[in-house]
């Protein structure tokens, strides 16, 4: 039996860290994680995108040295460096392919990194790294097969199958936010009209409550102060045309999860961001849309849950990444 | 190196074929395959499924024994049997657990033919198990993510991640029959409305050809000998109902798939079933609205192709699974 092996070595135990980055266009988060999906430290930068890919690149590379400091770890027990891209990315290739929020077009990423850091460096989707925390030691820990999505500003998904993530031909996997579900709907950003995230983010409920007050509905929902939280809260106190808001995104996103989920058949869906913040306002009837929607098997397979980890999925996942890629 | 494992042994080739057993409602298919997914030798018998689940797994097992024999393989070189089951399983318990159209209710299956046989024994569902197959020597073959449906009377899918089924946590992942594209569409025999197959399979294309003849439309199509094959046949000679029935088929399968591979990011998309004889009638318009409802990046991973195996690709899926369970 080899001790090395086990994690030991001349009775001492060995550690086994990673670094996990989450580049966003505002911040760069990071964190030193452990075996365990522990967060030993962690910190964050400005992103500061307009001073270019080479500057944004040169930042990642301090913070993650100065997250190794912070922690006191020793240089040989990190394993390497796992980096979420908030775009299209091509791993084969090392390059961030088109990151549109930071301007990035057919950047090396992986390269320049490995050889300033000297540590094998991995890159994937942000959304999918997400998913591979929540699904490690988030709200989706001790299931197989998950689904997790985030509803922001948009929807963004990741398929996790037997801890690993499902990549797709071309890392686009887990896009439910851009599942077609009305045809005749509202014009999406991607260029096709009644995706899901044209109604169940958070973006789409306001839009929602925007055309029901230019109808002139009667609601206390008022256009100077709208967002998704003031039309989630109206919808607790009783307000109707909130209510009647609330209902059509729990509707078409149960419908969106009941599809997704008729394909990969999780046993858990994982439900974060900023709008889930609503709590069971949100999830009753996103719960049972699902369940009206979904085969029966396959509704009775799935526990639908809240997101654990919030803003730290990203900087695990990444983590983890790098500690089982 | 072992040569054992290099498939020889002193300088003869060491054989390695599975038998694959495609249990459908009406026949028994079984078939000797290769470690290339050769097809050595094949037959058939009638289930006779009123004859009780005893009878039928004696017939898998009489079958087996007698493709062996004719196929005069050594029976040292058969590693083992795969089943397709058309229904509900639990391998893990080896059971058929739902079977509604040979009757079956908590079935087992891998024991008995296990021990009768004295071979190891897989099962999975029968979609799935057809799905491998196009996706191994079929026209799948060369991908490595696929999705493969099936147009009959139902739309029956698998998913295929890297050479292996897409299981799901009951064996359900592939249903892509019953995305509930239109709730407020036709009732489907799941018990939900407007699913995919009560319009993009052959019994929708039937239903929606006869609600336009009852409507009194003006068409060459009879309600006499009304089958998707005349109205398919109709839509090419010009008849203008007959064309609006496949758009709208198309246009729903188009949408579907789209919402699928956005989901998985495909390599790969094979579409077989006695529907899928149509051709390039029900083709174009499928790649069409594919391409309309796919986000760009997802479409541009895909090519759309006709399943090649046709009746086949169950036993050789099931071949498989026993070769490289």
């Amino acid at each position: 039996m080899s001790m090395v092996g086990m994690g030991f070595v001349e009775g001492e135990m060995v550690l086994r860290v990673s670094v996990g980055i989450d580049l966003g266009g505002t911040f760069i988060k990071g964190a030193l994680i452990d075996e365990q999906g522990n967060l030993l430290v962690k910190d964050e930068v400005p992103t500061e995108a307009s001073n270019g890919a080479q500057w944004i690149l040169k930042r990642i590379e301090e913070l993650t040295l100065q997250l190794i400091v912070q922690s006191s770890t020793k240089r040989s027990e990190v394993v390497g460096l796992g980096i979420g891209i908030p775009g299209f990315i091509d791993p084969s290739r090392g390059l961030a392919e088109e990151v549109i929020n930071i301007g990035w077009h057919d950047v090396p990423v992986i390269a320049p990194l490995q050889t300033a850091l000297d540590m094998p460096v991995y890159m994937e989707n942000d959304a999918n790294l997400a998913a591979l925390g929540e699904a490690w030691v988030g709200a989706g820990r001790g299931y197989r097969n998950a689904l997790c999505i985030t509803l922001g500003t948009g929807v963004g998904g990741g398929v996790i199958i037997n801890g690993k993530v499902l990549q797709g031909e071309s890392h686009m996997a887990g896009e439910i936010g851009h599942f077609v579900l009305d045809p005749d709907g509202a014009p999406c950003n991607c260029g096709h009209r009644g995706c899901l995230e044209t109604v169940s983010s958070a973006t789409g409920v306001v839009r929602l409550a925007r055309e029901r007050i230019e109808q002139g509905e009667q609601t206390e929902i008022q256009k100077a102060n709208l967002t998704a939280a003031t039309v989630f809260a109206a919808a607790d106190r009783g307000d109707r045309v909130a209510q009647a808001i609330v209902h059509e995104a729990a509707e078409t996103l149960g419908r969106g999860l009941a599809i997704a989920a008729n394909l990969i058949n999780p046993d858990v869906i994982v439900i974060g961001g900023g709008m889930a913040r609503a709590g069971e306002t949100l999830f009753t009837p996103v719960r049972l849309a699902f369940q009206a929607y979904a085969l029966r098997r396959v509704a009775q397979a799935v526990t639908l849950v809240p997101a654990s980890l919030g803003n730290d999925a990203g900087v695990v996942g990444a983590g983890k990444l790098a500690l089982y890629p």
